[in-house]
């Protein structure tokens, strides 16, 4: 591909929106142009990337009895009103009415379709495990798209969905899949990735894993261990606390005046946060009567993904409209009112001698024993894991670091096969519900999150494996003839033996081209010039090298397939 | 892959709803899968076929320079207003808001979004001409969508833009897709196709062609001439009609009382057909007052397409509602209500006569001249050819064909650059709009009319370019140990040998694997049994052959090697 002729804008700009490397460095380089937000054209080098990760990943599915097929972007509301998905996803599924009025939607995931497909088409147990998958757009009507190709509304997906006849079995292919996407990763060159424990949210089922490409402009917090191999995103994270001393006190109130937050409550008492309550309150969104009080020690917070789980509603933070059941500020258990669901951490278990709020204006009650004076019947895990926590595996120290989400991996369970009514025949006629686990990998995301890893002060540095091109040649002074001679001729020498080359023969100055192959990071550049010439020779360097190495003209072929054949070789699983 | 594992459920019922041979035997063949009306999902084997067709047309594509990118599906309004599209296209474009209430839309074609890429991107002459194009996902929402793939509401679709400096240079481009085009149809295995001049429709622009399969399934109507070159769709066909013998009469009321056809009057009268002038009635859609009487010669019919250019505006059929200014079936020229727009077409000129309505019940007038009587200011081609009707080039004999069109290509001129303000600069600096041409080709009606084409009684007979599998294998007794390991090995051998085989290992008789074989219909079939083993041998079959041949085991992988390599070559380009 000759640079002259590739549409595909460079910039020395850094965008105004854009906060995150790779966001910077995508524009930047020209490889995606936003239509509307977080929605992009993917100029040529783009889409190459894009094949070339989907390419992987068919491999990778293939590998593993995958079978790919091409599920329909839009789809009837019936399908999805048999999983209940309809009208249990929010504002992010678009629907729409077609010009017959019938309900229909934007697949966001293809869960409902997959078992449409499976559904009759497999009948036996003897067919079973199935694997079926497809690489489709997917549109997510997000709130805040940010972060370029991390966080986009539309988006190219490779989801799959498996089938079997017992949990054994899919716990068997599941962790196939787990390593899988480790090979993935691994070939299209992300380095610093791990698999953490999450949460299933949306798709139902039990088990799940994310992969997480671990970077400080990661969205995502995870929680590990520095002493053993626990680690867990940090919706599903839990933790060790140590227990505070035994306190034998009577619960008295105490006059706290303005005092209202954890810390000027703690500030006026000369007490450590672990010495209070906190109460955080909680609305059931959709139910504007529903509120909620959840109770953590003060020196925690509240991790409202296992909250939801815990109470198996989707709760938001509470307003702060009237309610006369809350003082705010002076929110207590005890004598709170019977209309608010209460909800107590582990944490406060067995804790004595605690402050907490005693429902009405500049009061708390002091000298509080958890298990004696709340009346609490069960303790559950609300708390949110935090640097310091002890290991809930081994002890050890947590610690926590950002990281973007670039595949995850669900044991679904009988979930939409039972509630669409999926069934096969067993060994003994009988009709079950197959078993499913999902898995979906963002092929955009991963884009980015190459992006966001490989990269310097002045460019992207794409990994041999995913590089819209292997080589960038820069021919300075193309305008000499027998520049543009020997140029040309090692341009196509490089094609003819299989070189993916994009070749600059614009007739602008070193610094232009030197900036441009930098900015947009294929793996090898190549200088040829009047002075490399003048002694017949090429001038190579691989785009993570400080040096370059002068190689004579008639071997550049050879080394440069050596050398292209070595980065791949670094790149397998 | 074994056919015990593939997820795709064969029929021998044929579908309730489906009327054409490649629907019918598309699902059939378990290829698709209905999930609402126009929407299907692949299965493997169809979702193969397309990946095969989708890398020949990015090879053709990248042979004419084409730089492929992705475009999204989802669009803002903004750049469909820039155009004129958003309001200019009807219910068949599917329109949302999104979660902020901005209107969205899916994208039914991508002139906006490739203007809106290369604007800017390209800013001088010497980067021009440049082409780029996309597969991807578009949804149409078609009033009745039907025949499977052929006419759908979601599909896949390569689409390509190219922008020029000058018309000379697009019409250059022009041909060298033209010529590609027939490439893609030729390696794709598509036989009997032609290119036909077409209408550019909702695209704009001037020149067109549509690419044909002809088939007496299409809804297209295509107009030959049987002694020349000429070929049109319907929709531009123009054709040379004998004029009729000069009569010289005063025009005279008649009383033809409840007669209002053309075929009542003209046996009442006992004249031709031609001897009468008939007046169709329109109204222009979303403009209830503007009612249209255009007037052909009683023996032709009035060519809609047609009609609407020449208008320039979209008209639909009258309802009928009541107008004081129409008397139905007594439609005349002379003394109509001046509120009707009225169009002549150019086969009543000259015409004498002539019968027409007298714009009052029960009476009609004989004897005129139209170009006495009429006053027409100007005759304009609004008449469907037929066949039979003489070539509007050599003056041969027309014939109509029907055709289902599997790919267009357009000359836009300076539609979208112009409204949407795209420039470039030219070698005076002074800024341009630069010209494009657009080529469509739909990848999933290509796969149903290859199944269209190529088909027998027994089911679909897949060109070796484009079938799913290249050898489909049946095993039979594949319970017998014997069949099992040589089978097992035969399997093997081949895909070591890199041929792509579909394996029948299932333990049924040999009538369901062979109905199975002819109708799936992948080109080359190999029977291996106790009977052929019992002489160290597989029997192997074209698929489009009636008889087999016998050939020994231990030659059996050259054998269809050679055989894959002779029908590869016969669909060369």
């Amino acid at each position: 591909m000759l640079v002259s002729k590739l549409v595909c804008e460079r910039m020395k700009e850094v965008p105004q929106d854009a906060k995150i490397k790779s966001h910077i460095l995508l524009i930047r380089a020209g490889f995606i142009k936003q239509v509307a937000g977080g929605i992009y054209t993917m100029t040529m080098p783009c889409q190459k990337m894009s094949q070339k990760i989907q390419k992987i990943i068919r491999e990778e599915m293939d590998a593993e009895d995958g079978q790919e097929v091409l599920f329909p972007v839009v789809m009837p509301r019936e399908l999805w009103d048999q999983s209940g998905r309809y009208s249990s996803i929010g504002d992010e599924m678009v629907r729409f009415k077609d010009r017959g009025g019938r309900d229909m939607l934007l697949g966001m995931t293809h869960e409902e379709a997959a078992v449409h497909l499976v559904n009759h088409t497999v009948s036996s147990y003897q067919q079973l495990p199935v694997m079926i998958y497809q690489l489709q757009t997917k549109f997510r009507d997000e709130a805040r798209p940010r972060g370029g190709l991390i966080r986009v509304r539309e988006f190219t997906m490779k989801d799959a969905y498996s089938f079997h006849s017992d949990y054994a079995d899919l716990e068997k292919y599941y962790y196939r899949m787990y390593d899988a996407y480790y090979r993935v990763f691994k070939r299209i060159g992300l380095k610093n990735f791990v698999d953490v424990k999450s949460d299933s949210g949306m798709m139902g089922g039990s088990i799940a894993h994310e992969f997480m490409l671990i970077t400080p402009d990661g969205e995502d917090s995870i929680v590990f261990c520095n002493d053993c191999d626990y680690r867990a995103n940090m919706e599903v994270a839990t933790s060790v606390i140590a227990k505070g001393e035994r306190v034998d006190e009577e619960a008295h109130e105490i006059f706290t005046g303005d005092d209202k937050t954890i810390e000027e409550v703690c500030k006026r008492l000369n007490i450590p946060a672990s010495k209070t309550v906190k109460a955080v309150v909680y609305a059931v969104k959709g139910s504007a009567d529903e509120l909620i009080v959840a109770f953590v020690r003060g020196d925690l917070e509240v991790n409202e993904a296992k909250l939801k789980k815990a109470l198996g509603k989707n709760v938001v933070a509470y307003d702060g409209g009237i309610s006369e059941d809350i003082v705010c500020g002076n929110i207590g258990a005890i004598g709170l009112s019977d209309k608010l669901i209460k909800v107590f951490d582990k944490s406060l278990q067995g804790e004595s001698g605690m402050v907490t709020g005693a429902n009405k204006p500049e009061y708390h009650i002091a000298g509080v024993d958890v298990d004696r004076d709340f009346g609490v019947k069960e303790f559950v895990d609300i708390a949110k894991a935090a640097a310091g926590h002890r290991c809930p595996v081994c002890g050890g120290t947590l610690r926590v670091e950002n990281g973007i989400e670039i595949g995850n991996i669900f044991q679904l369970g009988t979930k939409y096969t039972a509630s669409m009514n999926m069934t096969v025949n067993g060994p003994d006629g009988t009709a079950f519900n197959p078993i499913m686990g999902c898995y979906g990998i963002g092929v955009g995301r991963a884009i980015g999150s190459i992006a966001q890893e490989s990269n310097d002060d002045y460019g992207m540095i794409l990994p041999m494996s995913v590089a819209p091109w292997q080589v960038h040649i820069c021919a300075l002074r193309y305008d000499d003839d027998a520049v543009k001679t020997k140029a040309d001729k090692l341009y196509a020498d490089l094609q003819a033996a299989g070189v993916e080359v994009l070749f600059d023969d614009r007739n602008c100055g070193a610094g232009v081209k030197f900036a441009d192959a930098d900015l947009m990071g294929m793996p090898i550049r190549v200088v040829i010039s009047p002075k490399t010439l003048a002694s017949e020779e090429v001038e190579i360097k691989l785009r993570r090298d400080k040096n370059a190495e002068r190689v004579a003209l008639d071997g550049a072929v050879a080394k440069i397939s050596e050398l292209i054949a070595s980065e791949m070789d670094a790149l397998k699983a």
